[in-house]
């Protein structure tokens, strides 16, 4: 068995986390912390988890953390950054669901999140967690920099015609949709039910976060830095991430793309590429890890237009993470992540 | 393995037992049927259930149901009966969803449902599926009429009480509450997203078919009739029954509540009695098989206030029919449908 | 024209005054104050009120309030009986928006709002704002009581049977239910959408402030003390109160209920008695400052059910409030709050 | 008094003319039609009109529309074609709701619509009633073709682009979100709010309806053909339209948009440029005819992205429906569609 240890369990990725791990065959949860909630049981403040989950939550000084096996980082940025150090050192693997470890440049980590990094060294050596891309790394790593939940559906989507070099990747754009769940378990007024319901509105068109970290993993991928505009929007509902994609083909425009997506992902569990002319819906991926893509080439032109949609706490947070952590802990991939989405 | 078939598999119902069936360690799906989509891959209509289930929709002729160890009844009103007969003398068990069971009184259940009954003696021997209260009838049945979903959430509410002798049971009122999937999923004007959003009605308050449903239950554990209200009410989502249930102390005043009701669900799997003070929540339940339940007694008044929730489709429908055939098959009870709740 | 002010603009009824006031005919809004956002124009914070409203906020200090002819308050608890003395004795006529001036036993007040009354003979002159009962204290009142949304619903509900002595007023129930505007407009977890939507659930059983405003509402009409059990609850959606009501007929069991309701509302603009048989949806007062009311006896037995709608923010807030004014100015009664409701 | 009859009045957009038309200070409605409903009372099919609608629905036969001033089709496509040119003989003035007249290629409208046009004269005298384009034509048409829900908002947020000649028309996209009511008042069951409730997802990708619409707006303007990529998305919400418009700037990198925008729009009521740097939600327009823009450059690169959203009912179809009458008898432009938006 796995020893898991939990920091921050009280948002939405917490409880995610723990709907998953509580029934995972090869995990024991130790210890769950949380500075503000500390002594409370957590199915007192999760009611879903009544029954399958006993702990409480315990202040992060008494948590013995460094006992673990393994720690999940469900916490705000900059918490993961302060603690990691000690934890690797003790032998502790990590797997960081915030941002803290996945912009390699860490000017513009600093540029974009506000804060001074803690802990450069470690953003070295930290993998980022898209197995589909990073598989063989994830494996091996100490650290693991969960990626975004916008930018694994944004890169997922891109990924192929990337790979195979058939788009001008000056000109990308995302065009992206979360439900509400995504800006966290937090008291603003801007998303509560009475001001995000019956509406729809764009946001950070500006300058978003997941902006820098999508296009160092697409620029990695194409071996020199792709342009991105970047729109995120706000969806009345509660789970799910729908990014429409829109690329030009630069070159081989006879290319068949259903067929290269389909080669890309065959080996997939998690990414299932639609038959052609389909459009996934966000509730046909709710609570499961699953990516499902459609690729569309409207009227034949040029514009190729991508739809990828994911629940943005299970393949964009949770689920993602612990697939990093069956892949780092060598057990099979789907294991305690393979539930059917839940429709209607 | 237990070979089951499935009759209409193309409504809620359907898709939630697939959904719990296909990952069900004992259960082999050999077949289901659906009259209008006979030839279509299942997966095909429910992209959730892709790389899950591999059949396709049969036409019932061309079905096999007598092969199978198990067959489950998913299908509009008024079908089950007439093809229960055939299959019950071919030794194959019934677990109906429909209501065509459920009523023992010919004359009310021809008087509700507006149509003659074609297999009267097969409503005689069918055992009613509520576990908590006919589990060892169900241990041994052949045809298992299936509780609809307010009568589930309302009888299990009430049973304590009633049991006790601690009420009038002459006056019940049950405020009952569903999402809109308890509507079916079939074209109609009035639960369209547009019409039932940001909206909420009661319906149905001069008589609802589920009504006399529940006064046999109730009535036969009080061993008289017993007097109820009952408005159920449209609310804007897609899952999830509240019962809001209201009865008078008619004596025993210093009676416990609390403590009743938890030592008489202290053995239930599937029933939670939440701690004193509690409101449960609808999406607490949320795609699993459990009944929350909290108890009030306002201003230590002598009306009781019991607040009932469940997943109208799941223990409001097939997870029930699951927990049935286990019982019915000798299998743990939890077998397959212990997932925890989706929250949020 | 009525020189309007209004205090504590920021909140949804806030925004809802705005919305009548900027177009009555006969209103100019002269000052709105805000302590958090004075300074700000109002169109900023309510883009819906672009080219409408040209107004700052001011601070209260800054607010002139004391030169306008009517002061609304929209403000939190508390907030009014700290200001409305000096106003009126000014002469300014309030109307308060807020529980303020509601409960006349300043005991009961302190006891459900957990704080020490600060103007105790106010409250005793205050009238309270509910026009089918109070209309003519109202047209002489110097400071309003504006009702509570739930209490507006529900009195509307039982009045007829109530002043009919046809009912057992010894056990009213009143099952109510809310949609989520009715928080406020205030950072909560509890109302996030991702916490709120989807979901249904009763809050308050033990006790909610609204139990003794109705209780006091009641008592006055029967001339003595009724019984209430009052259940609200929280449904997924921005807009509209459903009281579900139910009572014992005491008497004169061949009343034609129907025709009672018609009579008693028969001159009333805002209170509309559907025809027999029919189920009043929210959104068929949706932005409007209507009640409509349906009236109903299952199986023609003894317990009469009641179905009431409102716009909890208009006919049980700001709607309300201006039909006060409306009287107060002898202004006919609609002016201004003539609104068709939106649907869909 | 203008004389106004309405064909096919039970869908969304004959219950928002009847919102607007009943409170209109210069129209009487004097005939509403429906096959289906003939017979019945307006306001009991639309609730939310009791009081304020006493027509009922006539069969067309003796609908006396001939008589009219001005008759608005409501119906489904194909149907005003046929009647059109018997009232235009008749001297009566047509507004059509429906895309009957809207694409001046017959070719063009067969391809799409799958139908063959039965008056394509009348095509050619039709003028398009975007009032901010066509003003002066609209105010002597006898026959007006309302535009598309879609087609209003992406061509207002293009409109100064095109005609300033700053961008390349040759890749435009559109990525645009609808609430449900723009698929009508139809029984279907992906509208169901089961279905579409807490879901997003594309639909039309490879071409809908309102795609050579757009193009044949924006091309005239542009005085040569557009290329444009269009994407509709169902938004789990009522009402409301989301235009997310992207283009390059191809030539004077320097010109102020904002200043641009602001100055094309200065005299039009209905269109509302947001300050720099905002985000226009869709409810900050629900339930009135404006259409609110918002001009960003990200990064200051060369990619435009416009914001516009509108109400797919009113600025969408009934209130641009209106706005066109007012122009046509000479009216002020806002009169009866000045209402302020329901927010929140």
């Amino acid at each position: 068995m796995i020893n898991v240890g939990i920091v921050g369990g009280t948002g939405y990725t917490g409880v995610e986390l723990l709907r998953f791990l509580a029934q995972h065959p090869k995990v024991k949860i130790t210890t769950i912390t949380s500075r503000s909630e500390a002594g409370m049981a957590v199915a007192d403040l999760f009611t879903s988890l009544r029954g399958h989950v006993d702990l409480k939550f315990s202040a992060p000084a008494d948590s013995g953390l460094d006992k673990c096996d393994l720690v999940f980082f469900a916490t705000p940025n900059g918490i993961a950054m302060q603690q990691a150090k000690a934890l690797v050192q003790a032998n502790v693997k990590i797997i960081d669901l915030s941002a803290d470890f996945r912009i390699k440049d860490i000017t513009v980590w600093e540029k974009w999140y506000g804060m001074q990094h803690a802990c450069p060294d470690l953003v070295a050596e930290a993998v980022y967690g898209l197995p589909e891309i990073n598989r063989s790394e994830i494996k091996h790593a100490r650290l693991i920099a969960n990626p975004g939940c916008y930018p694994t559906a944004v890169q997922l989507g891109f990924l192929p015609l990337v790979e195979a070099e058939l788009i001008d990747i000056g000109c990308l754009i995302a065009d992206v949709k979360s439900g509400v769940s995504g800006a966290g378990r937090k008291a603003e007024v801007h998303t509560l039910l009475a001001e995000a319901a019956d509406n729809f509105k764009a946001y950070g068109v500006q300058g978003h976060r997941h902006l820098p970290e999508i296009m160092q993993g697409l620029s990695n991928i194409a071996e020199k830095t792709v342009g991105l505009t970047f729109v995120p929007h706000l969806v009345p509902m509660i789970r799910g991430i729908h990014a429409t994609l829109y690329a030009k083909l630069s070159r081989k425009r006879k290319t068949d793309l259903q067929a290269l997506y389909e080669a890309r992902y065959a080996d997939e569990a998690f990414v299932d590429v639609l038959p052609a002319g389909k459009h996934p819906e966000t509730r046909s991926v709710r609570g499961s890890n699953l990516c499902r893509i459609a690729v569309h080439r409207p009227q034949d032109g040029d514009t190729v237009v991508i739809l990828s949609v994911t629940d943005n706490l299970v393949k964009g947070a949770a689920g993602q993470a612990i697939q990093n952590m069956n892949i780092m802990f060598n057990l099979p991939e789907t294991l305690g992540i393979s539930q059917i989405p839940l429709l209607p």
